[in-house]
């Protein structure tokens, strides 16, 4: 699921305003017609210094397509997020505990209701403008509780202040009873997120927002952006997840054995 | 002057979302290796449906970079952008009366004042969010009477209450004293416009709000989209203005001769 417009997987190597992809595209050797266009038979070729990262992208993108295992959602308002996000996490909950959810929508915090939206044009003219936005209900509760109670849930926490990442961190899992939250410090996340969880001995988060600190683990994710300069940090958080999504299974197999 | 992440001119015909360009690459005939990839010689090619189109914007695209016609110059806030279009304005003004400003972007008419922005993310749980916005200063009254006083400046007023439109529009004129306001319906735009503009013989605008309305003049333009698919309205203001702009030039001769 990806708001519309937003950069998605593959094209976003190819950002129209930072690496656009007419630059790279060349007439062949064929001679131009008198007029200075192209002959109707120019071939399009890429620029050879492109053309390695575009095969490769292109390769990357033809497998998951062929493969069917690239769905992309789209939506526009937080209004069409939470209704797909039900509406899929509802289907998706057959798969029981197979099915990972990976939540790194930025959804925003606070929107302005139907109700309170001006039918035209704000004019101005009339001085500064007043705005009542109301919080965005918090999706986590339904998602875990109700909709798909098996499925392994990651959110994200994104702050700009690091000393409230882990306890917003904690809070969160304690509010929600979900199974990993990555929070991450917004001039950091490059090179540096922590996966924060309950540790398998704590209670379940039932008991609401009263479970304290020593129930919950943190493991912090570094790389060397200067040592490599071309590496993605999301490459570790899903080998990561898929290492602790792969034990969660185990251990419910387990316990019911 | 383009807000960053934009559609822009030529790469808008391939927006990621909607006519995303690796969907219309393909390898060549050569055989992929055995394990699916692509071999290091393989060529990437167009798909023969996608060609022509595509054979089009690059040329234009190619002749326009050739020919150093078209300089894209970027901004993000409010501020970047008044800023920019002062500094440009100023030196344009060298230009004298040959130079025509088409003043497209659709700038936010409110902004949040820097000393008014919380330095961290904002916490949600606190309830609703209530947001207090300044007008953006209005620009064309510098623009036109002190920056580039003989530029040929066309202004664009859209609304979504039709009646508004042509008042609106008039009551810019009259505000800022520049040349033409084009007034569009935030849902005719692609088809409808009116150029709305002074008369000939109307008093300056020194006189402020007062100018009634027999001193200016309204011409609708539209076009047929259904006999017309593919026309863009654009094309037909753009000449409209050409027309204009050179007959704005040529009577500042003949008053000067």
């Amino acid at each position: 699921m990806h708001r519309q417009f937003s950069l998605q997987p593959f094209s976003r190597h190819y950002s129209h305003s930072t690496h656009p992809f007419l630059d790279f595209l060349d007439f062949d050797g064929s001679e131009p017609t008198s007029a200075g266009e192209p002959s109707a038979a120019a071939h399009i070729v890429v620029r050879p210094a492109e053309r390695a990262q575009l095969l490769d992208v292109l390769a990357a993108y033809k497998d998951a397509q062929n493969a069917g295992t690239l769905l992309t959602l789209t939506f526009v308002t937080v209004n069409d997020y939470l209704w797909l996000l039900r509406a899929v996490s509802q289907e998706l909950s057959q798969l029981g505990r197979s099915c990972l959810y990976y939540l790194a929508a930025a959804v925003s915090d606070f929107f302005l209701p139907r109700q309170r939206m001006s039918e035209h044009k704000i004019q101005s003219g009339k001085g500064s403008l007043h705005i009542e936005m109301d919080q965005v209900p918090k999706i986590l509760k339904p998602l875990v509780a109700e909709w798909t109670r098996e499925g392994y849930i990651v959110s994200f926490k994104l702050e700009t202040d690091e000393a409230l990442l882990v306890p917003k961190a904690r809070q969160a899992l304690a509010r929600y009873g979900h199974q990993v939250v990555i929070g991450n410090d917004l001039h950091r996340r490059k090179f540096e997120v922590v996966f924060v969880s309950p540790k398998a001995s704590a209670p379940r988060a039932d008991q609401g927002e009263s479970v304290p600190g020593e129930h919950y683990e943190e493991s912090w994710l570094r790389i060397d952006l200067e040592q490599h300069p071309q590496k993605e940090i999301e490459e570790d958080i899903v080998s990561e997840l898929v290492k602790r999504h792969q034990a969660w299974i185990a251990a419910a197999s387990a316990a019911s054995a």
